[in-house]
């Protein structure tokens, strides 16, 4: 049943060859997927300051050019995550006000200014190797409206450089945490803070570590009770997170 | 936006006061949910001779006896699974017509006559030990009128006694096949037969079945092209689809 | 013992040198393997309508051509799944009017026509990641003289994509329903209609995903009781069984 | 080093037989661990409106009670989480206030009003089965001063049901959300809202549920970007975080 | 098609109403399954001296008392494993011949002479918490026709003890090693014999050993080249296998 | 061959009826192990100070009772570890000067002055629920003459509290630090000390701690480079290291 | 100590300027690792009729080449495993009568007649992938003496093309069964006949295969009782074990 | 709160406007993390005799050679791990006193004498393919100034050429044990020595050795009392471990 089904009844209930109680009847009866034009957009307000995003690992370079340069033209910000050098230069190509982030291997169009987020989001990480996801998740929450504060270079067995840090911590609104290996960075800064922690496994490591599963175990046994948990290296989902937070 | 609104639109439409290309707009900016009167029983077809089922396994005697009359009341079939003896006792208690079947640990209640299916439900397992998952099975798909034919103790160890129960196999519209440990017996009907073939494992096996996972892995790795798998125990499920099957 | 032999007992039973009791015995003691004419093709129903088929994932592309060429010559339609565009260009070098379907992965050569399938098969899928074993499942159902409806793009996080196409999904007799990630699609297909559900997890996904184990995890513990479930990737084992159920 | 050497620096500065530098590189020399009074409650902040939290799976009742009593006495609100009846007894025996809630297995003593939440938090789940867990995470977020809105028998496989509650869902400001089984209600939920979603798997299931391992893993590879994901039944730390965020 | 049909086909040939060459035409398309007679047991030779066996741990006391009474009425030896002393009473009222083995949770019933093997079934295990499965085999082995030497308290810990007892592990035909923990004893004994190693990962262990799984995956992975391994606990397999091989 | 065997050899060459070479090929030719003699105690050293250890918790008390009589018969130091209330009683009506350490689980019996440790071994653990593990440690380092200093309720989510410790927590010689859920508290110890730590994993936790799993997989994935790792919840394994170093 | 210090005894013995006692009591005191001389070869049995092996897959062709070369020159049989094309290559280049099998990836050189096995060996396989594993099986078997029988192509799926083979596999004294995917062919094998089965579980298939760890599981809950099993693609391995069974 | 803070608090009670008791109150609330000068180097002990350390394995050639320049500028030893040819060609580039172990993987640099160990650091390994882990260990070990004795080639399966080499392992002071597939080598060097054992599983292996990880539970549940594990190929680890117990 499309739009011109639903006029007609509307039609009959003008005209007074149907009565508003058969037309009710017979509107009651559609299966929802015969509306058609009832198909609103539920994520409007989530979308709300939330960039286009392209996931570029598994497309070719010429892919994620053709898409990125159409979603720019539709006006909005854009996103590509896991991009390399290549892809962005193909991108550049097409849309040469696109940025590129290469420790977060991402590439931005800003185009519209995003709502602002009300406090800061920190993110943290304990090694360089862990660099990347926490970038991706820096790159993707400025891109958001988000004022970012990255902290690095603070892992658990080195425990005073994080604690010389806690101010920076404390004054967050939400923090994303990354950390690979036995992954309890996230435990010891949700022990140190007030605020929400998304906690991001990384797969840094090796041998036990297998792939991130070490970390995300690791953070999903937390005794913290201000720390949930995304996938293994998904900074740009806890930034996602972090900014629906920031902006409540 | 409940009923009520929707009538409003209406009567505005019948009185002239709205005029349709406009309720149209007003409709078609009603978010599904508001709808309310828009939610139809998309199961209806599915739920044709199909019984009301009490998963007993996590409840008490007590609470299965209640719900067990409570849907006796309401006029259709009813079945409960994972049952005890003394589960039964307090169904029977409350509804003398129950029957209780010892082995598929199932009570069941048949009132109204289902649908009868086009052909014979095939219901195979290897040893002795599968045979209450075969029988939960059997006693379901008989539930919802199809005619079932039992073979049981027919492990591919001894393959020859498998072979000999070929002309039943190759009658079947479709089978249920139970089996644990190596779980290989599925492959091995699905060999020998034409028809789809639902593949049960069971968690019947010690030490390297990992409880009833190696079956599950070797079934999903079945190199016979007719096969697909339910989860482990489930034999419930596996004759509700070969059910639907059998009444296509 | 071969035909000859059976030939000489039955000389001698028409001569009447051997009584029938003893000739009775001896038949008897054959055992099975020496019989040879007896063994006959369990599986000629199934076939019907089954395409000759290579995984071309493990071979070179010349072995593909090679096999593809010998089964062209037998007269039937021939399938090759996961193949590259090289592998389909040596192909075509053999076999001119053998077809490459890109995305599936796949090539076809259909000489004769197979038995139509009463009815359709739908194939859903959530992302484009998931479109290679969709594909490959729309093309093997096709193969096997089935009508197919693939519905794309219609992930579970935004649901009212999928309602939209409620009217498509419930017209098929049967569906396959591929989705990597958290593979809850078949899930919420299998509660819309009244029709067998084949799920296919797909390796896509990172990290957690554990190559598709998470799919496949969350679809044999499906709540819908029309679902099955096939191997990882497997589209063209979820629609050779659809195929024979949409041929009951 | 303690206080009293702190103390003694100080008063040489006082009486000047200490230079300000001198006193300042004296400081400087002094590992944290000796400054001892320099502990400050890191967890001031979080911890308003939070009660005092007893787990008293593995404790035998009289231990319950007696630290409850303890607790009771400090004046502040006081929460038991997975007790019997058994427990609540002796609870009740020592501090009569004490309350029972029977499903979600938890003793709640209520002395002082928590500060109250912003909004409303949504508690959400499927099946009968994970209600537990559920009620868990409600009876903790309004003893932290939530309002809770409770959501229950909202499947996945009956996807309607859950679309009819979608007003409910939309005004959360937070939503926690429970499965067991396949895990898939968080993304849903996820995708028809816009309000951060922390998923709780619970234990629900059999065979290849793994205890709660499929539905975590299901949760972990959501496409829904506002989800992220506790502890298999963890209810209690799913509100936690949900107050946290209802609070900001 | 059984006796009767075949018989009829040789009738006819007598009689000459159907020639030879009708005749094979006919026989050569009865399905397999249809002949019934020559159904010969492929067993025989694998089961001559081996006992009947009852796995007695799903079942009850009465269950196993009944089964062993009408094995021991066949005349052939009988074997119950897995069967606590409770169970043996049971035995024992019904068949008063029948033997306890107790360490090994065997009960026996020898009646006929089994053919003896040719050599020594070495059997040879750690601690004593392995004794349970490596007495199992030995009784197995025993009731088989089998001379058996046990080896305990030979952990790989504590070498020279094991060295102390290269004279008897060298003598024996084939060995079958237990070990729980590390499982290393069977590639430590395997490098020290000639003779082929059947390996049983037991149970024993906490933490890590997860059931028996560190120790099965120790075994697979041995670098001698003369072991092979079987389920975890599974004295009775091994002794089987030692048996077959001692008595080729 | 034994002793005499040599004897009789050497004889022979006393006598001058075997020539020096022919003696020396004789012995080159016999197999170690009938050497007999050369059996040398290669755990000398290590049990210097080493108590007789009984694991009770597949014992039945009457068993363990008995062994402990034995053990203490001989003179030395006994030590039975996962002791219940019950095995202890047992033990005490048959050596009255056992000693019972509740929280441990252990039973001790010190005849010997065992030799002392060169300085003291550190037990640290988390939660309370890690005590009977950091317990089991404790006593087991104590009757091997070692100095214990246990810090408890040091968990890492509130670090602060750890740090208050860390005088205590540096003038250990060497560490055992045990934890469940997450098990980040030895790396973070060990980034505090200059000594060797050894983590114990404890099977403390639920859902994803997989019975300690991971804590096991954290500590393997330390980034403390002084961390080595035992099995699940091996407190004694772990003080036997501790003190041999603490012996060195 | 060396033999010169033996001798040095000896000849004191001799001399008379030690008594036997004396010498008794000086040997009894050496340590075993300082006889030198009472180090004898345990695997001399073990060795007739095996060549020298090398495994190929983590060498350079250069290194296998030269190891090859050296092992050539010391007299015996050579194997070389897991070798490319270009290794034989770089083999042959050094020692032309080196044999290249290329399905089997295996080089030989067969310079001595080994002992001739007893009986047949059975080599069986499911499909054309796993014929590597079952063609270094047979090299390696036939380089050890032994007759080799290889039977392919032999699915679970198709079980009357195995049974026509029956009469092959009953011949067999001892079988190697390669199978990968659900790994069902070993339990079917042992169940046909009397001899023992050594299982190869392979890597062939794909997502639920998990590397072969599927076909592993099924093969280790075989539910017949001559069956053990060897690693993952261990075709060498399970060969040694027949060929030692063959040679018994 | 930086210095100034602190200076101006000492400068009120000097000059008597802050009296000692308000001054204390005032240094008791200040945060730890503003204290800044109160950091101390917590791992001044453990680095004495430490090198700088640089893991390559994710490096570029050019990233490495960078920081190995940087970090030799500062005087101390230098260590990168998991480097290739290539990278060491970087490296001697910039620093052309850098050493290259090719086996170790590993580039050093010593330019200062680090403390020298009491005794000896041993390490051992079974099979070649094992080196690269225990080369690793041993040149880490020589780095951080002890003596290290490297035993190689002494598999379990050869037990006669471990025994062979035991005074060398009994005269170590510390042991670092190396083995891949079973991992039984640790276990029983533990039983031949009064030492600690370091184990460290490899990834050598294929199949169920999981990548390591069958070595890894072999060696967590070793029936030795004296040996604890680290990650997987992780030498480096291992040597830190056992350098630190040798300069006890």
């Amino acid at each position: 049943m499309d739009r011109s089904q639903i006029e007609a009844v509307l039609n009959e209930v003008r005209s007074g060859s149907t009565s508003v109680s058969e037309a009710l009847e017979r509107l009651r009866n559609l299966p929802f997927e015969d509306l058609g034009f009832a198909k609103v957009d539920h994520h409007r307000g989530l979308r709300t300051g939330m960039p286009e995003v392209i996931f570029a690992e598994s497309k070719t370079a010429a892919q994620v050019a053709a898409i990125f340069a159409r979603m720019a033209n539709a006006g909005g910000n854009v996103l590509a995550t896991r991009a390399a050098r290549e892809v962005f230069e193909a991108v550049e190509a097409v849309e040469p006000r696109a940025k590129f982030h290469e420790t977060a291997r991402a590439i931005t169009l800003m185009q519209t200014e995003p709502a602002a987020g009300k406090g800061t989001v920190g993110v943290v990480c304990a090694g360089t190797s862990d660099l990347p996801v926490a970038e991706e998740a820096a790159v993707t929450a400025r891109l958001m409206g988000n004022t970012v504060e990255l902290v690095a270079d603070v892992g658990v067995a080195g425990i005073h450089r994080l604690l010389a840090q806690q101010m920076t911590l404390s004054s967050a609104r939400v923090l994303v945490v990354c950390a690979g290996m036995e992954g309890a960075l996230p435990t010891v800064v949700g022990g140190l803070v007030n605020a929400p922690v998304i906690a991001v496994p990384t797969s840094v490591g090796y041998g036990a570590s297998l792939g991130g599963i070490a970390a995300l175990l690791g953070m999903l046994n937390t005794c913290a009770p201000n720390v949930s948990v995304v996938n293994i290296d998904n900074g740009f989902g806890a930034a996602c997170i972090a900014s629906l937070i920031n902006h409540l």
